[in-house]
């Protein structure tokens, strides 16, 4: 076994990244004698997964070869046929697997077939790598909830805006590229009503070196206040990606028939302390096919979805600038916890610089491990 | 050359960390046939430099050898006698130079010596390491000025204290540890009487794994509030490290008594918005011969501090846990910039990890330079 093989099939996979959605992200590489003779990737939903494409890619008979594959290869008919039937026929003596199937219902069955047919099967290699490239995959398949990751953006002395309100920039070019990058990734992009009445964000996906993918825009706004005019209303965005109106008993009818027919799609939950219950809106959106969501809140919406343990990720942009403030906010408001031993702790922190920004990236200790145990 | 010998001679200059002041770090390594025949540093104010201590350790003739000094070898008769001297006298033939002294006044002087007497001098080897090695010094030397690092620790979400003021502790043990290293190396620590207030602090300097050298106190303290029996006033502290109250004629006379009788300095600065001129209490800090300051200041004087230019450096904790809360506070406070365009600006960004905690240390942009160039 050569390990950059593996490495290569991960960064094939990495190829799918905003395209493959609900699927995961797989990459394969074929090798005989130590030499790639075919790689493939799943590119889309609904084309042929990155097994299938490697082995058309290969240039010569596989028969005897080994393949990489970052996944294990399914056993079920979707919408095309099983991969491990595909890899017996091949001809392939050796697979070694990233990391399992996720769903409890098909793991290890496509590892089953392959074995029953005399190849010998490795799994589990660069395991945790996978995993974190597929978490959002893996978070939904397992509870068919969204993955969702809490953006924020603030300076050295932990303000989102001045005291007046100005928050253009704080964070750099770069840094907000990276977050157009995550909008591509995930399926839905949330706001609170705070900052639609504010900033009257459009919410699409803007990338410098390639075209965007559009993701659904969620707007949790407990009494419908959004104005017609809001620039989410008015869109000329991706035809998948909706606008999606959060909100509750409390908004007006007509507000709610308005935005209908504007195409907005409303979802009415429950109250939760006289707001948008945000689990149900969680439960709702999943079972919309909505994957991932990238929260882009503003303080209040913030607290509630950390309180709530929607949030599994935390990206936090920090600019080095330093604003001060008394009244100046922060990015996580409400009540807040009394006491530090209260906080919500975050783990498996990853550090970085996007020129002179840092980037923090960290898991929400227990949401995580809760939906990868469910 | 071989740049290894510098970086031992830097990695021995470290050793006098705290115990040089106000003299700068310097390291010296003696090398003959790419052998280390003597090294030295200098480890406390008044006691021989680095280059006598490696002439000094060097168990054979040091004729036609090299040395590796970090810091230009002075030219003057102070505590000691001319090190430049000492070295033509050795029969060194090669000197290696970090960098030239950063005095003006007697700048290149020492090189001067050297290369007069036939000795083949190298001027400015990892001289941006050495520089930053001592910053303080430099600054201290060029300006009359400390050096001020501004200290702060908050949550990912930007707050050093619940809402209900809780802070224990929103930083790791390491982190605190690295803070009572600063204070260790620093001659002057300094708070707001708002913090004397609320935590009573002893502000001396606690080590795990050495003895700590205690650095003054200095409490800024417009109208002389603090309490007679506040820890600061009741220490059982090194000698040389005195509290020192800094306030204005706002202060009550007989308070001021009482506080002197008690063992404290006091320092009456002219008032600049009803507040402790900050920039004329740095001139006498200076003249007292205090070379450096770490300011802990609560969120009031950290926001003075950074405004009237006083600050060279911030070391900034982050911990990996969110609070929330509207009316938490964050570490910079004050009115604040109106407009994110007027921030203050860091440079010079370094971003590391104590464990989980993350810490940045960046420098204000413009006040080094100002320094470095007065």
């Amino acid at each position: 076994m050569d390990y950059s093989y593996m490495k290569r099939a991960i960064e094939l996979s990495k190829l799918g990244i905003g395209y493959t959605y609900p699927n995961p992200l797989v990459g394969a590489v074929i090798v005989k004698n130590n030499r790639i003779i075919g790689e493939g990737y799943h590119a889309h939903y609904g084309g042929p997964h990155a097994e299938i494409n490697a082995l058309k890619s290969a240039g010569e008979d596989v028969k005897g070869s080994t393949m990489y594959v970052t996944l294990e290869p399914c056993s079920h008919y979707g919408k095309t046929p099983p991969c491990a039937n595909a890899i017996v026929k091949s001809g392939i003596e050796k697979v070694i697997v990233g990391m399992k199937d996720p769903n409890d219902l098909v793991a290890g069955r496509g590892i089953e077939i392959l074995k029953k047919n005399g190849i010998e099967v490795i799994v589990g290699v660069f395991e945790e790598e996978v995993k974190k490239l597929n978490e959002i995959f893996i978070k939904y398949i397992t509870t068919g909830l969204p993955f969702c990751i809490m953006k924020t953006a603030m300076t050295l002395d932990g303000k989102i805006a001045t005291a007046t309100g100005d928050s253009k920039w704080i964070s750099n070019e770069l840094s907000r590229e990276y977050v157009h990058e995550i909008r591509h990734r995930v399926s839905g992009v949330m706001v609170g009503i705070g900052t639609v009445l504010e900033d009257d964000p459009s919410l699409t996906t803007r990338l410098k070196y390639k075209n965007g993918r559009d993701s659904a825009r969620i707007i949790v706004d407990t009494k419908a206040r959004i104005p017609l005019e809001a620039n989410v209303l008015n869109l000329n965005s991706d035809v998948n990606a909706k606008t999606i109106i959060a909100t509750t008993e409390l908004a007006q009818e007509e507000k709610l028939k308005a935005l209908e027919d504007m195409g907005a799609e409303i979802i009415v939950t429950p109250q939760k302390s006289s707001k948008v219950d945000l689990t149900y809106l969680m439960r709702r959106l999943g079972d919309m096919g909505i994957d991932s969501i990238l929260l882009e809140g503003g303080a209040a919406l913030n607290y509630s979805a950390l309180n709530e343990g929607i949030v599994d990720k935390v990206v936090s942009f920090i600019s080095p600038k330093i604003i001060g403030g008394d009244k100046a906010k922060s990015p996580v408001g409400g009540t807040g916890k009394k006491y530090v031993d209260e906080a919500i702790k975050l783990e498996d922190i990853k550090v970085s610089q996007l020129k002179e920004d840092i980037v923090i990236e960290a898991y929400v200790k227990g949401v995580r491990g809760q939906c990868l145990q469910e």
